[in-house]
């Protein structure tokens, strides 16, 4: 069952069911190209601003009361996730977001009109674009929607950060004392603890918690009001600080009327740089994992110093083989995250004079980097991190072996002598204890104040 | 309703309609990341994959044909698109693929149980492992099907670039004879034909289409065979040679065993030259898409030598004004995929020792990038490119008005001479044409002689 | 003439004259791969890290006056400038930098032998480990000191970055009054004036001011006195609290000693959080670049709004041809940014254990980086933004000619109808004002109120 | 000492002894951008083209002898790396190229005047655009003799791909018996011999030599003699025929005229092609790389299962430290070739219109690209590969304790029996042969047949 509607291209059926109109439709043919629809944030949050500009268009007076009201409550169904599947134009989308705009402001009058007792596609008692998207411009709204869904899915990415550092600072308290080899370059070297390792991830994360912080900051600026180009034509004034404070208080977040609405309407550079923001968090998350998949290597032929949980059987001909299946899952999404970045770097680069008409890229990426860091951050922590477990005997074992114990000796006998006798202390397969005794450079007492692993992961000279 | 399943770490509850079993479900739960599944052709792939496996296991007497019949027909059943809602996990699953390895070995096993008339669960009748992946490791099963999906995809894509050649070599065709100015570097230059930007569109996709020709013999070895690490441990060496012949059966695709199973086991630097091979083509796109909106632009403050087809309303605030969203869809698509061939990168150099653990990113990314460059170009042809209409009237105005056509005269006056008349043209606001006579440099005839722009898009010099 | 020099794999010939030892003539024979060197800044800075060792090492008496004064004064020397040709070592030398710290040690142990009146190479006088590396390791020296160099570097950035500004922002004042169409997607769209968009040009890189002012607080914290790991072994905690005293003194930043030294020493994602704020402004000027390439297009066949200043000849072939050399300059620049942003995110997600090993790589992107950067917006501002010229009477016939001033009309006739009238006027090849009269729906008094392209640059409905 | 040149914009002072004039020296002020200059090979390529050139338009008459022999001897001096001090401006120059062409012609202009017994500057003698840039544009000769620097650098990066598979190849025969664990996703998997893994290793360096091959190929086809757009205005027909011909004598590369030379000369594509094979080329050494880092880790506490050469002292703190100097450099090397693969795409991308003005940028990123690869793979094979030593007995120490030797149990005793065992060996820390006889499981006779690493390593199943 259809109903037909027109535009000045010509006609087109659309299900009579459908919320969406000619519009959508059009759009959606034409950008039938990933399979991937515009993210449900975006959708939600765009949703938002159309109750907030129906309310400010009701206060100064531009919009009828009772289409208003509807509007509002149909635009209010939409932000709290209902019809969501009336939005049906490919993420890839060309044309600014224009198309979702327009899906937006068919699937409310729609929804509106059926709130008012009308049938679905008479546009004479809410008009998608008269009333609906009235004092608004795609290059104002989407913008706008598009920071508030991404500082929207900040929250549970800031929160599955602190998740992560949480269970990183957990096992760093409890791997205080877990004397071990650091390395560096993969080379044996000096000691450390495990507990230091893990406060080292703990650190980087927490810092990654902080730049979330700050990408909040950078967001918050908005263009609503600006409409085409930033220059506010067709919207009074009133109505654009009317507007912003309406959304502010809709969404509880610190939005403000940008004050060069011309320059965020064009420029995207935010959206790199707030990538760039959450690409340091992939990069840490890496690094992290990496170091799992390194340190929890063996369980035999490998270093073997921490266990990580058994998740799932990790070989379909190997039994009895477990993989770090998580730190290599975070792995990927680190790398994916990179990807994205690339993605909306493009973007932004590419915007031309009064618009960046890359935005539905940039949303395409963005909102997925930070929707899976933050899953898999919660999942990291959750599934791996607070299941480690050390292999203390084996960090003891493979420290008490190491050559490069022989740092302490420096202050005490000079660069060179040391070299020499971790050299010799190598070929011979023996301790560097050993050579040096043998040698008589040392005594046994003054030597065993100066090879001590447990104060040697602590700052100063030992043995003195 | 459930039912419980065991593996070592313990039980779990599975939906009792489920095709899956205890690993998948453990892994769709580990994994929960980005709401991406796998995509529907590796799927298929590897189903065949297995129905090769079956068949030739059974072929050499290692498998009952009972038992192996019913793996072919479950596993059949999958390669034609059945069962998909089945395989649950994450695209950016950790493991290297062998969670969609044990989602398949269950919901094959499963499958053919049924066909068993036994119940789903029972695996004494058909084992996910011991049966259906007999002689085989994730290894090489996932790497060979990913090869095949891809080689699968090229089909289509190829089509598509095809498809998009035709219709601009129809183009440039239908306007050899729109003689226009030619520009480079923004700036006006000498004259050119519309049709020849279209020769050179046309040609830049040819060779698009002819890398695509190649990328498809670089997928075709396969370490089928290889099982964990390439050496072919726990497979017959009759097995091996059976498999792949079984697998080029079924496929129809020219695959080859490799001779180094140990190589292709660990090395994906093929998916990185395979990538790379489709960003040329993305980029070559994004120049024509750039190109396209640069001579549409207008319609009245703009190039406007052509006209790309209306497809929409452009605009939810300024009425008449249609955008060049073909064009724009075009130009994300492609950014998409040089992002996709970043993730590319990073998961094919961070391969370790046996084995590159992130072919599930690089099956994320290669397959959408494929799929989206696939669909893009029909649409762009179908849809915009068919389309396009020339303004002859436009073009021929802005040629005439030129001043670079002072560039015939080198050869006549020289650089430094000619150089000045074009200075003092564009500051008097004036033709070439007239500051020459005026100035006695050339008599009207030898001028008209020179400055022939319907003959000065072809070699040669002019006047002579 | 040379000198012999010695280590545990053997001896050397090093040139009599070189300030340089064995270990740095082993590095430069190693790694000779680029041909680029260690950035002099980031040597500087090195080198005023071994002054604030030595001073730290004296007070705390670790280290004799004497030898440690020749090292300071050494080190001083290499700070202002001098001895740079004997830092020979390749920019992509392997190691974590060790070797150009030892480079470091062997020329200002040397140079500090020669002031104390000895023969360069007599390493009993002042050993270049011993002394002048002493309380120090490569990995807590060489982060340090590329911290700094940034920091550095970054002045002569953010005043680029101001000049720059405050060019744009002339340019503002200057072109206010050029009343100009819009353009969104390349399509012509409301009114603006040219002065607004150098202001949102002006705005967009006074963000990346206020970036760089930040990146400046992500670097200060330093990891000096963690020696090899950032447990700070064989660092005395007093020589640890002073040395970073000394180096503030020194040079005048605001250092400070994080507090976590072990995070500092193995994670550098502060490195991919300054190259992401960086890269911003990298695709800030991109767009800039872009924006002035179109409005500058022609001089005869493109939109030729502007007119960009006379630098050089543009064609070797077509005489009098100009080409926007500066914008073409700064796009390159901005891509090259965004690629040394790629090396950096590869170098730091590459960490692994107690230590980034790629830092060299880090150090060969991010200075040059800033450099390029620096000179770049400099440059741009000088020879191309100042010389802008606006060509008024174009602007103003390419706006009086334009379809979608129909916008300014939606308030009072609705969208549909307004599009109607578009498509008339576009399709008639006349003006909207001219339909509108025609078909008598607003009468001209009231249109005159509504069309009016001076006050439809500012917020608000026209004609009301 | 100055000489006075002048151009339309006005006169400048030039030294009186240097070759280069006018447009040089403005070109080399607009653009002191980042210190680099322009590659030598893009030089001695470019004076080929012009030798070329004049050849040809003495042949077709178009030239006086004498100012052809010249101009001739000159560009020839040049093509041997003559006078490369005078090609002074900065590799990020904007203008396509132009300045590097005009920095060409004055050149030449200025050495063939001085051979023809002229004063520098005295243009009337030789012309730098009349005759030395007689037929030509920047348009066609830049990126001809970009080619012609890419295949003729291609040439060293060949022999060093060569030679590095050639020191693969020799380990793969030395190693040939090292019987150790494999390991898949950094846990002891099945087992492999270490000249297996170099196999792996070299077979997947000679794919790289067959890229570097089918690279040479895509870069055959020149636009020479289409001039500024393609069409070859201002070149005559026998010019065209000639000049190739003789450039192909002069290089004796396979050089041919593109059928559409208005493509060649407006896309750019066939250099992100050939930087995505040269990619491939990074990502396989960055693997290997990381690999030989993983199996020297140590020397005590790592897997040290073998050793590379000692290069140099390790850290400049920890005595007799030796670190993976070379793996880490080959690594940064992979990773900025990466960066310059990104550079490459988004400069191609960026075409506009009948040329693409960033050529400069690709030229700057893939020479160096091709550089630092073949000077980094010869050092790796010379100084990294060919020293590598394998511990023979620590590698099979591994092998025999590690517990994934029971896949070879798999035939035998079915998966889920096989992971219980392995299950039971790890956990009471024992081995696989000592759990499966005190359970009865097997005989000791069976087992030994089963258990036989040394025939693991080939395809098939143990003990039947």
């Amino acid at each position: 069952m259809f109903r037909i509607e027109q535009d000045l291209i010509g006609e087109v059926k659309i299900p009579k069911d459908a919320y969406y109109g000619i519009h959508t439709a059009r759009a959606a043919e034409n950008f039938k190209v990933s399979n991937n629809r515009v993210h449900p944030e975006l959708i939600k949050a765009l949703a938002v601003v159309k109750q907030a500009a129906a309310d400010a268009n009701m206060t100064v007076g531009l919009l009828d009361r009772k289409i208003g009201d509807a509007i509002y409550q149909a635009a209010g169904e939409i932000a709290e996730g209902k019809y969501l599947d009336q939005f049906i134009v490919d993420a890839l989308q060309g044309g600014a977001g224009t198309s979702t705009n327009m899906n937006m402001n068919e699937v409310v009058a729609n929804r509106a009109i059926e709130l008012l007792g009308g049938e679905k596609g008479d546009y004479s008692l809410v008009h998608p674009i008269n009333h609906v998207n009235m004092s608004q411009s795609t290059n104002d709204v989407y913008p706008t929607a598009l920071r508030i869904a991404a500082m929207r899915m900040l929250q549970p990415l800031s929160e599955s950060c602190a998740v992560l550092q949480g269970a990183l600072q957990k096992k760093e308290a409890e791997f205080a004392g877990v004397l071990k080899v650091g390395r560096t370059e993969m080379q044996d070297a000096v000691p450390i603890t495990l507990g230091q390792e893990f406060s080292a991830y703990a650190e980087a994360i927490s810092r990654d918690r902080w730049r979330l912080y700050k990408v909040e900051e950078r967001l918050r600026q908005i263009n609503l009001g600006g409409t085409a180009v930033g220059t506010g034509l067709n919207a009074q004034r009133r109505y654009i600080y009317t507007v912003v404070e309406r959304l502010r208080g809709l969404t509880g977040l610190g939005l403000s009327r940008a004050e060069n609405m011309i320059d965020v309407t064009q420029n995207a550079d935010v959206f790199v740089e707030v990538s760039g923001l959450i690409k340091a968090n992939a990069t840490t998350l890496a690094k992290i994992a990496s170091d799992l998949r390194l340190l929890s290597s063996g369980p035999r032929a490998g270093l073997a110093e921490i266990k990580l949980p058994d998740l799932q059987a990790g070989s379909s001909i190997m039994p009895g083989k477990v993989n770090p299946v998580m730190p290599e899952m975070i792995t990927q999404v680190a790398y994916q995250v990179i990807a994205h970045d690339m993605a909306i770097t493009l973007a932004v680069q590419a915007g031309q004079l009064e618009l960046n008409a890359f935005l539905p890229l940039i949303a395409a990426n963005l909102l997925p980097a930070m929707e899976i860091l933050s899953q898999a951050m919660r999942l990291f922590a959750d599934r791996c991190i607070l299941g480690i477990s050390a292999d203390k005997e084996r960090c003891r074992e493979l420290l008490h072996n190491s050559i490069s114990i022989v740092t302490t000796l420096v202050p005490h006998i000079g660069y060179d002598e040391a070299a020499k006798i971790a050299k010799e202390a190598l070929q011979r397969n023996t301790g560097v204890r050993q050579v040096i005794l043998e040698k008589g450079i040392m005594t046994a007492e003054d030597l065993d104040a100066v090879l001590k692993p447990e104060t040697a992961v602590k700052a100063g000279v030992l043995g003195r």
